[in-house]
Protein backbone atom coordinates (compact mmCIF):
# COMPACT_ATOMS: atom_id res chain seq x y z
CA UNK A 1 0.00 0.00 0.00
CA UNK A 2 2.96 2.26 -0.65
CA UNK A 3 1.45 4.21 -3.87
CA UNK A 4 0.73 8.02 -3.32
CA UNK A 5 -1.77 9.05 -5.61
CA UNK A 6 0.25 10.94 -8.30
CA UNK A 7 -1.52 14.07 -10.57
CA UNK A 8 -4.73 12.88 -12.14
CA UNK A 9 -4.86 9.72 -10.66
CA UNK A 10 -8.36 8.26 -9.42
CA UNK A 11 -8.96 5.78 -6.09
CA UNK A 12 -12.45 4.28 -5.77
CA UNK A 13 -13.77 3.01 -2.52
CA UNK A 14 -13.42 -0.97 -3.34
CA UNK A 15 -15.83 -3.24 -2.09
CA UNK A 16 -14.62 -6.01 0.03
CA UNK A 17 -12.60 -8.84 -1.52
CA UNK A 18 -14.61 -11.99 -0.43
CA UNK A 19 -15.70 -13.34 -3.26
CA UNK A 20 -13.41 -15.83 -3.36
CA UNK A 21 -10.40 -16.52 -1.43
CA UNK A 22 -6.74 -17.85 -2.85
CA UNK A 23 -4.20 -20.19 -1.82
CA UNK A 24 -0.76 -19.39 -1.97
CA UNK A 25 0.90 -22.18 -3.81
CA UNK A 26 4.49 -21.79 -3.74
CA UNK A 27 7.12 -18.89 -4.18
CA UNK A 28 9.36 -16.92 -6.30
CA UNK A 29 12.74 -16.23 -6.10
CA UNK A 30 13.74 -13.37 -8.26
CA UNK A 31 17.46 -11.15 -7.38
CA UNK A 32 14.58 -7.83 -6.67
CA UNK A 33 14.10 -7.37 -3.13
CA UNK A 34 12.74 -3.67 -3.68
CA UNK A 35 9.71 -2.60 -6.22
CA UNK A 36 11.72 -0.05 -7.60
CA UNK A 37 14.51 -2.32 -8.85
CA UNK A 38 12.15 -4.74 -10.47
CA UNK A 39 12.55 -4.40 -14.34
CA UNK A 40 8.89 -3.26 -15.96
CA UNK A 41 8.64 -5.90 -18.31
CA UNK A 42 10.96 -9.56 -18.12
CA UNK A 43 12.30 -10.90 -21.12
CA UNK A 44 13.06 -14.56 -21.63
CA UNK A 45 16.38 -13.80 -21.47
CA UNK A 46 16.55 -12.33 -17.84
CA UNK A 47 18.31 -13.42 -14.65
CA UNK A 48 17.81 -17.07 -14.00
CA UNK A 49 14.50 -17.21 -11.05
CA UNK A 50 13.40 -20.02 -9.21
CA UNK A 51 9.17 -20.87 -8.67
CA UNK A 52 9.26 -23.57 -5.48
CA UNK A 53 6.06 -25.04 -5.16
CA UNK A 54 4.46 -26.35 -1.81
CA UNK A 55 2.96 -29.62 -0.82
CA UNK A 56 0.70 -30.99 -1.22
CA UNK A 57 1.00 -29.47 -5.58
CA UNK A 58 4.51 -30.48 -6.30
CA UNK A 59 2.63 -34.01 -7.96
CA UNK A 60 1.28 -31.82 -10.08
CA UNK A 61 4.31 -30.55 -11.97
CA UNK A 62 4.63 -34.05 -13.65
CA UNK A 63 4.87 -33.26 -17.49
CA UNK A 64 5.27 -29.81 -17.54
CA UNK A 65 8.66 -30.04 -18.48
CA UNK A 66 8.02 -30.59 -22.05
CA UNK A 67 6.62 -27.31 -22.46
CA UNK A 68 9.19 -24.75 -23.30
CA UNK A 69 7.88 -22.02 -22.26
CA UNK A 70 4.98 -21.26 -19.11
CA UNK A 71 1.97 -18.94 -18.00
CA UNK A 72 2.56 -18.37 -14.34
CA UNK A 73 -0.01 -16.62 -12.35
CA UNK A 74 1.02 -14.48 -8.87
CA UNK A 75 0.25 -12.44 -6.85
CA UNK A 76 1.45 -9.03 -6.52
CA UNK A 77 1.01 -8.32 -2.32
CA UNK A 78 1.86 -4.94 -2.05
CA UNK A 79 -0.06 -3.47 -4.68
CA UNK A 80 -3.20 -1.18 -3.58
CA UNK A 81 -6.43 -2.23 -5.02
CA UNK A 82 -8.08 0.73 -5.48
CA UNK A 83 -7.08 2.64 -8.39
CA UNK A 84 -9.30 3.35 -11.55
CA UNK A 85 -6.88 5.70 -12.96
CA UNK A 86 -3.13 6.09 -13.03
CA UNK A 87 -0.16 7.79 -14.23
CA UNK A 88 3.08 5.33 -14.57
CA UNK A 89 4.83 7.70 -16.05
CA UNK A 90 4.06 10.26 -14.01
CA UNK A 91 3.25 12.76 -16.87
CA UNK A 92 -0.01 14.55 -18.20
CA UNK A 93 -1.67 11.32 -18.91
CA UNK A 94 -3.34 9.19 -17.02
CA UNK A 95 -4.87 6.24 -18.36
CA UNK A 96 -7.65 3.38 -16.98
CA UNK A 97 -6.08 0.46 -14.89
CA UNK A 98 -7.71 -1.98 -17.22
CA UNK A 99 -5.35 -0.43 -20.05
CA UNK A 100 -2.29 -1.15 -17.83
CA UNK A 101 -0.27 -4.40 -17.00
CA UNK A 102 0.54 -2.34 -13.77
CA UNK A 103 0.58 -4.20 -10.42
CA UNK A 104 -2.03 -1.86 -8.87
CA UNK A 105 -4.94 -3.04 -9.79
CA UNK A 106 -8.75 -4.63 -8.07
CA UNK A 107 -7.46 -7.90 -8.43
CA UNK A 108 -3.58 -7.52 -8.28
CA UNK A 109 -3.06 -11.25 -10.03
CA UNK A 110 0.09 -10.90 -12.56
CA UNK A 111 0.26 -13.47 -15.38
CA UNK A 112 4.11 -13.60 -17.03
CA UNK A 113 5.37 -16.31 -20.03
CA UNK A 114 8.86 -17.14 -18.72
CA UNK A 115 10.99 -19.80 -20.22
CA UNK A 116 11.51 -23.36 -18.70
CA UNK A 117 15.67 -23.91 -17.64
CA UNK A 118 15.07 -27.25 -15.61
CA UNK A 119 12.95 -28.74 -12.71
CA UNK A 120 14.71 -30.26 -9.87
CA UNK A 121 12.18 -31.57 -7.43
CA UNK A 122 9.56 -28.98 -6.64
CA UNK A 123 11.83 -26.37 -7.97
CA UNK A 124 11.71 -24.69 -11.31
CA UNK A 125 14.60 -22.59 -12.63
CA UNK A 126 13.11 -20.12 -15.21
CA UNK A 127 13.38 -16.83 -16.91
CA UNK A 128 11.03 -14.18 -17.30
CA UNK A 129 9.81 -12.70 -14.63
CA UNK A 130 10.10 -8.96 -13.31
CA UNK A 131 8.91 -9.93 -9.19
CA UNK A 132 10.13 -9.21 -6.22
CA UNK A 133 11.97 -11.98 -4.49
CA UNK A 134 9.26 -13.85 -2.36
CA UNK A 135 6.14 -12.83 -4.32
CA UNK A 136 3.41 -15.69 -4.22
CA UNK A 137 2.76 -18.19 -6.67
CA UNK A 138 -0.97 -18.90 -7.74
CA UNK A 139 -1.19 -20.97 -10.68
CA UNK A 140 1.34 -22.70 -13.39
CA UNK A 141 0.24 -23.37 -16.58
CA UNK A 142 1.84 -24.66 -20.08
CA UNK A 143 1.63 -21.36 -22.68
CA UNK A 144 -1.35 -21.16 -24.41
CA UNK A 145 0.58 -20.66 -27.87
CA UNK A 146 1.98 -24.38 -26.64
CA UNK A 147 -0.57 -26.31 -25.37
CA UNK A 148 -3.77 -27.97 -27.40
CA UNK A 149 -6.26 -29.22 -24.83
CA UNK A 150 -5.92 -33.51 -24.69
CA UNK A 151 -8.98 -34.30 -26.88
CA UNK A 152 -7.42 -33.84 -30.02
CA UNK A 153 -3.57 -34.86 -29.25
CA UNK A 154 -1.01 -32.81 -27.18
CA UNK A 155 0.51 -30.74 -29.30
CA UNK A 156 4.01 -29.35 -28.05
CA UNK A 157 5.59 -26.02 -30.03
CA UNK A 158 9.16 -26.72 -30.58
CA UNK A 159 10.96 -23.23 -29.83
CA UNK B 1 -17.64 -30.03 -7.51
CA UNK B 2 -19.05 -31.92 -10.29
CA UNK B 3 -16.27 -33.90 -11.46
CA UNK B 4 -15.93 -37.53 -9.82
CA UNK B 5 -12.57 -38.96 -10.54
CA UNK B 6 -11.44 -40.48 -13.56
CA UNK B 7 -8.76 -43.65 -13.88
CA UNK B 8 -5.80 -42.51 -13.03
CA UNK B 9 -6.58 -39.03 -11.32
CA UNK B 10 -5.29 -37.87 -7.73
CA UNK B 11 -7.09 -35.56 -5.52
CA UNK B 12 -5.03 -34.42 -2.11
CA UNK B 13 -6.07 -32.52 1.09
CA UNK B 14 -5.67 -28.89 -0.23
CA UNK B 15 -5.20 -26.45 2.39
CA UNK B 16 -7.66 -23.57 3.11
CA UNK B 17 -7.90 -21.11 0.08
CA UNK B 18 -7.60 -18.07 2.82
CA UNK B 19 -4.04 -16.54 1.43
CA UNK B 20 -5.98 -13.81 0.21
CA UNK B 21 -9.62 -12.43 -1.15
CA UNK B 22 -10.57 -11.46 -4.41
CA UNK B 23 -13.38 -9.30 -5.64
CA UNK B 24 -15.75 -10.25 -8.69
CA UNK B 25 -15.26 -6.95 -11.07
CA UNK B 26 -17.84 -7.81 -13.90
CA UNK B 27 -19.80 -10.68 -14.99
CA UNK B 28 -18.98 -12.60 -18.81
CA UNK B 29 -21.58 -13.48 -20.77
CA UNK B 30 -21.91 -16.09 -23.51
CA UNK B 31 -24.06 -18.54 -25.50
CA UNK B 32 -22.91 -21.59 -23.37
CA UNK B 33 -24.91 -22.46 -20.12
CA UNK B 34 -23.95 -25.83 -19.52
CA UNK B 35 -20.22 -27.09 -18.77
CA UNK B 36 -20.48 -29.92 -21.38
CA UNK B 37 -21.28 -27.15 -24.07
CA UNK B 38 -18.19 -24.98 -23.47
CA UNK B 39 -15.55 -25.06 -26.95
CA UNK B 40 -12.06 -26.69 -24.82
CA UNK B 41 -10.40 -23.48 -26.05
CA UNK B 42 -11.87 -20.38 -27.23
CA UNK B 43 -10.64 -18.67 -30.83
CA UNK B 44 -10.76 -14.88 -31.87
CA UNK B 45 -13.09 -16.04 -34.80
CA UNK B 46 -15.60 -17.36 -31.94
CA UNK B 47 -19.08 -16.50 -31.07
CA UNK B 48 -19.84 -12.98 -30.00
CA UNK B 49 -19.80 -12.13 -25.74
CA UNK B 50 -19.79 -9.73 -23.44
CA UNK B 51 -18.04 -8.67 -20.74
CA UNK B 52 -20.03 -6.09 -18.17
CA UNK B 53 -17.40 -4.51 -15.73
CA UNK B 54 -19.26 -3.08 -12.18
CA UNK B 55 -19.19 -0.19 -10.99
CA UNK B 56 -16.87 1.34 -9.19
CA UNK B 57 -14.27 0.03 -11.88
CA UNK B 58 -15.91 1.44 -15.28
CA UNK B 59 -13.79 4.49 -15.04
CA UNK B 60 -10.51 1.62 -15.36
CA UNK B 61 -11.89 1.25 -18.59
CA UNK B 62 -10.97 4.57 -20.26
CA UNK B 63 -8.38 3.58 -23.29
CA UNK B 64 -8.37 -0.14 -23.76
CA UNK B 65 -10.27 0.01 -27.02
CA UNK B 66 -7.08 1.27 -28.54
CA UNK B 67 -5.81 -2.32 -28.01
CA UNK B 68 -7.26 -5.09 -30.80
CA UNK B 69 -6.51 -7.86 -28.01
CA UNK B 70 -7.06 -8.07 -24.44
CA UNK B 71 -5.97 -10.59 -21.67
CA UNK B 72 -8.89 -11.48 -19.50
CA UNK B 73 -8.93 -13.31 -16.32
CA UNK B 74 -12.03 -14.73 -14.76
CA UNK B 75 -12.96 -16.97 -12.21
CA UNK B 76 -13.99 -20.76 -12.92
CA UNK B 77 -16.13 -21.03 -10.17
CA UNK B 78 -17.43 -24.46 -10.42
CA UNK B 79 -14.21 -26.06 -10.53
CA UNK B 80 -12.39 -28.85 -7.63
CA UNK B 81 -9.46 -27.25 -6.56
CA UNK B 82 -8.17 -30.78 -5.20
CA UNK B 83 -6.67 -32.73 -8.02
CA UNK B 84 -2.47 -32.97 -8.45
CA UNK B 85 -3.10 -35.38 -11.70
CA UNK B 86 -5.49 -35.55 -14.12
CA UNK B 87 -7.20 -37.53 -17.08
CA UNK B 88 -8.90 -35.15 -19.40
CA UNK B 89 -9.15 -37.46 -22.26
CA UNK B 90 -10.43 -40.23 -20.23
CA UNK B 91 -7.57 -42.26 -21.83
CA UNK B 92 -4.76 -44.11 -19.83
CA UNK B 93 -2.34 -40.83 -19.92
CA UNK B 94 -2.92 -38.49 -16.79
CA UNK B 95 -0.88 -35.50 -16.61
CA UNK B 96 0.26 -32.99 -14.22
CA UNK B 97 -2.34 -30.39 -13.13
CA UNK B 98 0.20 -27.60 -14.17
CA UNK B 99 0.64 -29.58 -17.32
CA UNK B 100 -2.73 -28.39 -18.43
CA UNK B 101 -4.83 -25.61 -19.22
CA UNK B 102 -7.79 -27.43 -17.18
CA UNK B 103 -10.21 -25.10 -14.99
CA UNK B 104 -9.40 -27.94 -12.31
CA UNK B 105 -6.71 -26.04 -10.38
CA UNK B 106 -5.50 -25.01 -6.84
CA UNK B 107 -6.59 -21.54 -7.70
CA UNK B 108 -9.09 -21.69 -11.14
CA UNK B 109 -8.33 -18.76 -12.89
CA UNK B 110 -8.58 -18.48 -16.65
CA UNK B 111 -6.59 -16.37 -18.40
CA UNK B 112 -7.67 -16.08 -22.09
CA UNK B 113 -6.91 -13.40 -25.52
CA UNK B 114 -9.68 -11.95 -26.56
CA UNK B 115 -10.31 -9.61 -29.40
CA UNK B 116 -11.98 -6.34 -28.73
CA UNK B 117 -14.84 -5.91 -31.14
CA UNK B 118 -16.37 -2.85 -29.35
CA UNK B 119 -16.92 -0.63 -25.55
CA UNK B 120 -20.46 0.80 -24.80
CA UNK B 121 -20.57 2.52 -21.26
CA UNK B 122 -19.50 -0.72 -19.54
CA UNK B 123 -20.11 -3.51 -22.18
CA UNK B 124 -17.07 -4.64 -23.82
CA UNK B 125 -18.18 -6.74 -26.79
CA UNK B 126 -15.29 -9.41 -27.55
CA UNK B 127 -14.75 -12.96 -29.02
CA UNK B 128 -12.24 -15.66 -27.92
CA UNK B 129 -13.39 -17.00 -24.88
CA UNK B 130 -14.95 -20.60 -23.91
CA UNK B 131 -16.60 -20.02 -20.18
CA UNK B 132 -20.12 -20.60 -19.11
CA UNK B 133 -22.40 -18.00 -19.15
CA UNK B 134 -22.20 -15.70 -15.82
CA UNK B 135 -18.69 -16.53 -15.20
CA UNK B 136 -16.85 -13.84 -12.59
CA UNK B 137 -14.71 -11.76 -14.14
CA UNK B 138 -11.44 -10.84 -12.02
CA UNK B 139 -9.47 -8.62 -14.61
CA UNK B 140 -8.68 -7.17 -18.12
CA UNK B 141 -4.93 -6.11 -18.91
CA UNK B 142 -3.48 -5.51 -22.46
CA UNK B 143 -2.32 -8.12 -24.18
CA UNK B 144 1.59 -8.60 -23.42
CA UNK B 145 2.11 -8.38 -27.34
CA UNK B 146 0.39 -5.30 -27.74
CA UNK B 147 1.69 -3.32 -24.58
CA UNK B 148 4.65 -1.97 -24.04
CA UNK B 149 4.85 0.17 -20.12
CA UNK B 150 4.48 3.54 -20.12
CA UNK B 151 7.67 4.76 -19.29
CA UNK B 152 9.51 3.72 -22.50
CA UNK B 153 6.35 5.34 -24.65
CA UNK B 154 3.14 3.30 -25.07
CA UNK B 155 3.48 0.95 -28.19
CA UNK B 156 0.34 -0.64 -29.80
CA UNK B 157 -0.01 -3.36 -31.71
CA UNK B 158 -1.16 -3.21 -35.02
CA UNK B 159 -3.40 -6.32 -36.18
Amino acid sequence: MDHDLRAGELSVMAPPATDAGLVFIGRIGTPWTERTACPRQGGLDGPLCTIDVFEPWIAALEGIAQYPTLEILYWMNQARRDLVRQNPANDQRTRGTFALRSPLRPNPIASSIVAVERLEGGRLFVRGLDCLDGTPLLDIKPDRQCFTPPKVGDAICQS
